[in-house]
């Protein structure tokens, strides 16, 4: 991404949201996807790709770039990320791809349409993602691959162990579960994409990691995690808008998170009060850690 | 390793031990290291390396073959094990090292030896690794590095999720505490360092991952899981013998494990019934998965 006009700078969308959902590319996120893609690349060019749950854009205008002979498309359930996500091409500069709305449980696709089709943190927030997995499948090729990266949010690795970041992340993975997804998807994707269909001889499975542990700036480490956290509520459609460490803070003091957490009985607004103090503690310290497990399989259709 | 020649095979030495601590390798449990020692070597290629528990010596003979002109000794606190390593060694051809008996604690070498001081799955067991962390800087030279790799046993992700197995994790990281050590060293390790004089900036963090997902061998798969499960409690001076999936389902049936679980009320002999036939079943799904993040540091003297 052109680091001198990135998609935070464009007049109407606040830098934070760039920062949190726009640092994600194919380089970063599918990684484990990249060396099959380009070995797929060097006997047809003109590869086409499916981004489920594309979001902002900023992934699948990675992979665009990776094929430029080929072409993306990208959907989302949510029709108004669209407009962003064909801003985030236009900046780049990236005319092979397109953008629509799109619910991955019934995509808008004929069978057999897709040479890869990919998501990522997306069937973590949902309830049947065998049947997603299912319906990925059914529109790739054959010989084509589905592909997908899901957080194993059990594995959540914090230090120092302030008991109220145990008490926000339970508070995460109640509203995760709240909102019918499975916090420990990382873990469960080879079952899924047994339970879609797929025989075991054509899933590849592995595991990579995120981490926060950066020295030198110490408030994007903690936004960087707020991001990794919020995001596991992105699809219960809460609004998840903040900026580097204070913007978690505000939003726990204030924001729709609380409404939403107090409706389902997870917290008291002292309990935020509390949260919010021990992430701007976690901020100050240099000692400071978060990783966790990343679950990825490609399905070999 | 030559393929044809492992260290199972020699007279006298059990496949088992081999096959469960001797597929460690410089390359597949210190990749995080392997860069900044190619960049070391490339001016000085004649490097000191000290492996701090090298066991049987398998990653200390690849350290060794790294850097050729250069010089590796292990030393490990248990006696017993340096004619194996010895042996390792003499079976791979590498004669620019040596084994030796040694206590992290009291490290037998004068201050500023070493370019490179190493230990891998060591801080785990140990009660003040933040003293063993400081022992390490104590011989390393100005200039060099002490690096580390540890697991973060409460980030381990199994797929099923048989109620035994849990048990079971809650019963090896029970051992763990029991004899001193941290389970959750993989994300300590910043503050260990720290807490050995080390200043933020000297220290560089990293994660990567362990993980046990193989279709054609579930036995193979299994065994390699047990290693990774019990190799928790090596240190603890636990006797760690079996083979293969049924290896482990013997000792909890009738091995020391059994009675020093017993000793610490850990578990019950229909406890440890219970987790076999969890390991069978777990070895004989499609779906099953065991994953687990492993913590990094390189600390810059």
């Amino acid at each position: 991404m052109d680091q001198n006009k990135t998609p935070g700078e464009k007049p109407g969308h606040p830098p934070a949201q760039a920062t949190l959902h726009e640092v994600r590319t194919a380089e970063n996120s599918a990684a484990y996807l990249l060396p099959k893609l380009q070995t797929m690349k060097e006997s047809n060019p003109h590869l086409k790709l499916l981004d489920v749950g594309s979001g902002s854009g900023t992934i699948s205008v990675s992979f665009a770039k990776l094929i430029p002979e080929g072409h993306v498309t990208g959907v989302d359930v949510n029709p108004n990320i669209l407009p962003r996500a064909r801003a985030v091409a236009e900046m780049a500069g990236v005319q092979n791809i397109e953008f629509q709305q799109g619910n991955i449980n019934k995509l808008p696709f004929a069978d057999e349409t897709f040479d890869i089709t990919f998501c990522h943190q997306v069937l973590i927030h949902i309830g049947t993602p065998w049947h997603a997995l299912h319906e990925m499948l059914r529109v790739t090729k054959r010989g084509g691959i589905v592909a997908t990266r899901e957080g194993d949010y059990e594995t959540e690795s914090i230090w120092p162990e302030l008991p109220e970041l145990d008490k926000f992340h339970k508070l995460m993975a109640g509203l995760m579960s709240a909102g019918g997804g499975a916090p420990s998807a990382g873990r469960r994707l080879l079952y899924w994409g047994l339970r879609a269909g797929a025989e075991r001889n054509q899933i590849t499975v592995s595991y990579s990691t995120t981490s926060y542990h950066t020295l030198n700036d110490r408030k994007i480490c903690c936004k960087f995690h707020c991001s990794t956290l919020l995001l596991a509520i992105a699809v219960m459609a809460l609004i998840v808008i903040f900026s580097l460490a204070q913007g978690l803070c505000d939003q726990l003091r204030g924001g729709s998170l609380r409404e939403k957490a107090l409706k389902f009985g997870l917290g008291t607004e002292n309990d935020f009060e509390e949260m919010a103090k021990a992430w701007e503690e976690w901020a100050e310290r240099d000692d400071a850690i978060l990783a966790m497990l990343q679950g990825e399989i490609l399905i070999q259709k």
